[in-house]
């Protein structure tokens, strides 16, 4: 390089940490603002997304960085969906072929080993309490509030990654640009964190390497065990109408509620009604933008460029797949900023796009499908697919979470198609045994063969 | 009232001008801020939308106000649409029945006129040069920058009315708050204006009473009459690819181009090549959001609320028609500002979003289907049916334009009903006599009747 280019990553989250760990691998000098202050010294706020669902497009980057063994002696696998029904019946699906999990890890505790990580390099430099004020694209003059100091200050990067989130300040700034296209569209639920603590020998009180559902057609709530034995219950819940967070305003009122509809659960939380009132209620938004950079200087990724709802938990491994392919292009076009930028942008936003209209449609299939007999038998007939066709099928879940190498469009599109087959498929199938019928396999063996 | 409210409208252009004589009508003292100097005393800067179509929504609203016969003095009906082929050829498509028209108006003119009404209040205070900087939205407080001092300063009205256009600022803080619906899409077209000059003798050298089209597919030029003898040409056109803004960088590849797409239209226009390089390339956007009020406090209307692209020449009167059914929500409720806003929003919202969609849809009509000789035979089949079945059936057009009772939801609807009888009905149309066949009468008989 000639001249050593000034390279400042925006947010100390998970994307912005692994994206200067990259960068720096790449021989620049890395400077990284973080709005909060350092939660390795810090007490996490609770009640918001405590842990995450690692899957294998998140692994495959952590692997890069050589952190993907240690993440996974404190990541909890999940192998199947485990659904409550209303007298505490259960029933069980499987996420993939056996052995085939995904991760619950602690969002915190992620973050502080990939900070960890960051800190080390020598030319890459942490900067907490930095809030990003303004961004003036001409000059990429950045105004920064010191909130440990409450002294704003200018730096002027020569190029600024933006992996400052949902609610990303880069963004807003070229949001004011021409031709910006922007989208924020907020589902009418939102959701409340809520805890089963352990039983008194310490152990896990529901199963533990299954991620639960409560689904209720209209609403749910979902379960994901911790470390210590806990299980983060997250309710997802109408803010208005009849059953809805505006209608439950007293302890009596929220009580009775749960014991109605998730009785087995309420029997595990003594905390319930403390907690539903302490904790806040978030909001689910989908973000969508075009273009996600600004000349050569500026790049969105991440929740910056493409915040999802958290159904079909893609939202960090989406945003470690940004991570990877920009590693690809800084390995194949140097500092060909304008180059890679380009690429980027368009190389991803069909993918990003997908995994957002699918993590929408997920929330369905999660509150209200999974409930239904009929469509725990084309899950079960798609299995007896999957295994008598392998090369030809794998089940839309599958190819989102455990086939990195697919992009999600590609498995959008996949899956639009072999849903329209077992829709035809159906029409033939009461039971699992009418699998073997011969119209059924005729039919197969004409769509796949 | 007990105490006299504090009203300010942000914005003193068509929308802004309007409510606040709305406003001043009901009593309230009102201050309207607006971001340029006084249209009257200043010289409008030229190449960006110097007139517009009003049609029987906008005529609705100026009549309450009494200046819809002094603004027809000055406005010039356009009865039908001209369009032109490549070799200059002509055909012709009439806007509605018989004596039907939009009319083209100088969007100056009507400000100013606007502007002049509003002064003229004793309860009405304007103030220009005064751009928004930041509303805060938990005080009502309003960061003002004046223009002509360059000193900053605040208000803190009661109830702040957001007639700040397409790019509000006020909107902008709306969109920082948690839950707020919002979209900006931009087109791949930019327009430019450019002009035809009156003959020798100061009259129109083409066709006066006329929106003259010249479709070319992928791209279009349109032109509207002026008073003082000029058409405004505006070419819609996109940015990137084989034919595009982007390719054309020279006089002579201007002329060139002209010359062979747009011949007839180019003998007359003299200075193309100045202005084509003097005039700013406008770009196209659609504004969408929702909920447009913030408390009982702050509510959005015109452009602020819902930007549309101009094809089908309803911008204004949209925002006019805002301001119509705020008035009467004002006289209805008083001053209970948060069922005024409420109702407001989810009258207005559905369709706004209807002719925002219309709007987009009515380019590719403009551009492409006025050229085919089906769609206009198809054109003349629907006003046989209007003619036969007058209660029954209304062009789409019309209901839009000339129906200003019909809301543009029920318009959008009734004409994705009627879009599907002519789908099946043109089947059996090649000449204007089919239309006398037995199968198509009992067709619109089964359909109509």
């Amino acid at each position: 390089m000639e001249k050593e280019p000034q390279l400042s990553v925006m947010g100390g989250g998970l994307v912005g940490c692994l994206l200067s760990l990259y960068l720096a691998k790449q021989g620049y000098k890395v400077e990284v603002y973080e709005r909060r202050a350092d939660l390795r010294s810090a007490e996490l706020a609770g009640g918001r997304s405590i842990n995450l669902a690692l899957s294998d497009r998140g692994w495959r980057a952590l692997e890069t960085i050589g952190i993907a063994e240690d993440i996974k002696k404190v990541a909890i696998p999940m192998y199947r969906r485990v659904m409550h029904d209303v007298q505490g019946n259960l029933s069980f699906q499987p996420y993939g072929q056996a052995g085939q999990a995904i991760y619950s890890v602690s969002r915190g505790g992620l973050n502080m080993a990939l900070l960890d990580l960051a800190e080390a390099q020598p030319n890459v430099n942490l900067h907490f309490q930095q809030q990003v004020l303004e961004v003036e694209l001409k000059t990429n003059e950045v105004t920064l509030l010191d909130n440990a100091t409450g002294q704003e200050h200018t730096i002027q990067p020569d190029v600024l990654f933006a992996a400052d989130g949902a609610f990303s300040m880069v963004r807003l700034s070229m949001q004011k640009t021409d031709r910006f296209n922007y989208e924020q569209s907020y589902l009418d639920y939102g959701y409340k964190e809520l805890t089963i603590p352990p039983a008194a020998d310490g152990s896990w009180q529901l199963e533990k390497n299954a991620l639960h559902i409560w689904p209720r057609g209209q609403y749910m709530m979902i379960a994901l065990p911790n470390v210590d034995g806990t299980f983060t219950c997250t309710l997802f819940f109408p803010y208005d109408g009849e059953v809805s967070f505006k209608e439950l305003q007293t302890p009596e009122q929220v009580e009775s509620f749960f014991q109605k509809v998730f009785p087995d659960a309420t029997a595990l939380m003594p905390e319930l009604t403390q907690e539903f009132f302490e904790n806040p209620v978030g909001s689910l938004v989908t973000v969508k933008c075009f273009p996600w950079s600004h000349s050569d200087k500026v790049v969105l990724l991440g929740d910056a460029a493409h915040a999802i709802v958290p159904f079909y938990g893609q939202g960090m491994n989406a945003g470690f797949e940004d991570c990877t392919i920009l590693r690809g292009l800084l390995e194949e076009h140097g500092s060909d900023w304008k180059t890679i930028f380009k690429t980027f942008q368009e190389l991803r936003k069909p993918n990003t796009d997908a995994i957002a209209d699918l993590a929408v449609y997920n929330f369905i299939e999660m509150r209200d499908k999974v409930a239904d007999p009929r469509f725990l038998l084309q899950k079960k007939i798609e299995s007896k697919i999957t295994a008598q066709y392998p090369d030809a099928w794998l089940p839309l879940y599958s190819m989102v979470t455990f086939s990195p190498d697919l992009p999600y469009s590609q498995a959008l599109a996949n899956g639009q198609r072999q849903e329209e087959i077992m829709r035809q498929l159906m029409v033939h199938i009461a039971t699992e045994a009418d699998y073997d019928k011969p119209e059924v396999q005729a039919y197969l063996q004409s769509q796949l063969a």
